[in-house]
């Protein structure tokens, strides 16, 4: 089911406040989604602490990275990473960029970061690393103009997640719930995998079990999916912008 | 001392947000307790993140898993986990299931996790592991219905915790207190035992250990024992349930 | 400048806080101080968590374990601890028993822990690893009676830390304040120690900067060692508990 | 843009309190900045941990660590730390003392600290480690005159970083945010290097990259950096004290 303008927004403004709240972003990384009327636009926060981002910081841009309706406001900078994956990946319609620091011993080595916890499923068999000194040199490692974003899209190609050399990760999901929950479960999966390596073989789910999993977690909301919406938009205080204004006790 | 069916109902209320608030469940996990005068059921709360369970979130099931008195309200999907663990043991009267990063490791090696803090000597000599994929194959490593809670009650056997691979861990003790012990001294064991490794042979407890534990740690409640459910309450805001309203000033 | 019984009970009560705000204990793990005008006795709560303790649950107790002045609520089972250590090293005035996490590696391995930090120095250079089983076998690790407690004072000896083999440790000070800065550089100074180990050979603290330190940390209280004490009360929500009611801005 | 000495003193607080909120700092380290109008003299709190000081426990010392205005109170034992630094480097304006757990491991092994994090690149690619034995021998650990600070001073030379064996680091920034940057990576890089090790060779930052950063992070504030220090502002409870009372919804 589509979701209007105003109800995108008003979710994209909560799962700035959740990623803040699990501790997937700080004063840096942002979530955005694909506009819902018009798939060429993205809703992004103006550049700001997603923890502070308030209804009013949403700003409209175009695939490329332009802000639109001549909104003078500042962006952030690496705003090409999510306009990036929306031009490569139609199927797409929410993208987090994090610095999580989990995830980060395996964006500085070569040992492929695989999923290993059920939670984890949607992040995928296969999550590449992107180093952007490869194509563009010595660089500030941001993401800051459209062809470095369309490079990242490239190796991001039809996975869900990619690591970021020195920097952190990218996710894409097909809902925002999607993109949160592989935000959260991303770190946590690589902290255990790390921990586990010696422990001796590590068993890692299966490409089996991962499309078994799709059935389970996938694109339609139900009462198990949006149980984490809930739990998480609680924590952070935004229980009061859940739909009927939070959660009341079983009738 | 049997409790009534209000009071257990409480005191489940109370375990659900103490689990929460001692990061062993989050979003998801949930914990259980037969019911106090029909041990042909259990109850559980409707599918909702435990933090924010309240009593009349606590539903009422048949051990293989069918809600009674034509309660319609979604049920967690993974309740056959409880159910096949008090039809195999009649002995146990509460059941946590939980994704616990501490225990996860342990669940997707070889290594067997043993005890080896005191506080953790509930969680017995052995805890098997028990991998869905050995009888069902590709699955979303959920336990979703009653042939997956009898297989994993098999290998739960006549231990006190069986370990999920990729997925977490199911303790089942003889009241909601020991269950709750379990719980959370289990993945502390499991952090610990896992960075003891690296200074060399490490020193578990014995079987003479264990046994003269039981006498300490039993079923009987008493000043030790309440005192860390006092505790667990108090921190999760539950004090004002407690019997009394809660902790006094010592008189 | 010895304290008043009226203040010495005052200071135990933060002092509980704020070992329970530290993570330093939870429902368990204790602390006690010797009466300061009855040197054959000392000061410890009844049976309860630290987090909740208040002046009246403070109890009075012989160095044998036995409650005065016809008390009989029920104390903590292990007031041997404290006992055995205050009758075998008369010049100390503090006593505390936790099971925190950073120190367990360590005493379920032969690995022993040393000095490596400024702030630990205190610990001593040797740090005895008592094994309750060796001279009791199969117990429930606990310190039950007053013969345990001395055998456990022997190891201790002349040392200011003992760790407690498959359960924590107990530290012992001139001061309540040393015990309290023992007990929270502990587990930091294992955690420390136990990941530079990853790194090559070790530079731990040498004999010469023990004793160095001796001169700064010593038993006076002065402006920079009180600075932890007032940092802490007030962390722990016990500010309007100090001197004066709190810290005031600087005049 | 230079800052009053009252804006100065507004963010020295707000910094204290911000290195306090972000486990930077406990009931020890400190921050300190050079005076605006009078680069021979620098602004440190009077002795008091950094969670709790205000603006009247600012005082104003002389490079070699004298207070001046006759101002009797209690200094920190350390304040030659900041001095030294401030006489070596005229091109530093703010100086943090810190016992930040997650670099300990590399001050007290041989292994070199390197930048491996974009957010850390201000730490620049060599961080010696200063051990206070190779000169004054046996001590506390502590720099408590002149001649220690200036020692120290050497060795930190052009670096901004500094390790002390035993004990923490030193960083000195050319703005108080800048070095409240440095302060807050350096111990997540730490992290995650030596997380990272253990999976194979480490990709760290070269030497062009750090270059390049510098134009982004540089001394210049833009909507990038002061979003760091509005939401650390923020996160610590001092969004009352930032410019125009804090951040409001965007216009």
């Amino acid at each position: 089911m589509k979701k209007s303008l105003d109800q995108t927004i008003n979710d994209l403004v909560i799962a700035n406040r959740i990623l803040a709240h699990e501790n997937i972003v700080d004063a840096y990384g942002h979530v955005s989604a694909r506009h819902p009327d018009r798939p060429d636009r993205f809703l992004l926060s103006r550049s700001r602490s997603p923890e502070l981002v308030e209804p009013g910081d949403i700003m409209e841009f175009t695939l490329d990275g332009h802000a639109v309706n001549d909104d003078k406001r500042a962006p952030y900078l690496e705003r090409f990473i999510h306009g990036g994956i929306y031009e490569k990946r139609p199927d797409l319609n929410s993208v987090v960029h994090s610095h999580a620091e989990g995830v980060l011993p395996f964006a500085i080595t070569e040992t492929p970061l695989i999923p290993v916890l059920h939670s984890a499923s949607e992040i995928g068999l296969t999550i590449p690393v992107w180093d952007i000194a490869e194509k563009f040199g010595y660089t500030s490692l941001l993401v800051t103009d459209a062809s470095q974003g369309r490079d990242l899209a490239t190796k991001f190609g039809q996975n869900s997640v990619v690591l970021m050399r020195g920097h952190g990760f990218a996710a894409g999901g097909q809902t925002l719930l999607q993109t949160l929950r592989m935000s959260v479960a991303l770190p946590k999966n690589a902290r255990v995998y790390l921990e586990a390596m010696r422990l001796g073989p590590v068993k890692g789910l299966s490409a089996g079990e991962l499309e078994a999993r799709k059935s389970v977690m996938g694109v339609a909301e139900n009462s198990a999916t949006l149980r984490a919406w809930e739990y998480w938009a609680c924590r952070c205080g935004c229980g009061h912008l859940l739909p009927g204004g939070g959660p009341k006790a079983g009738a």
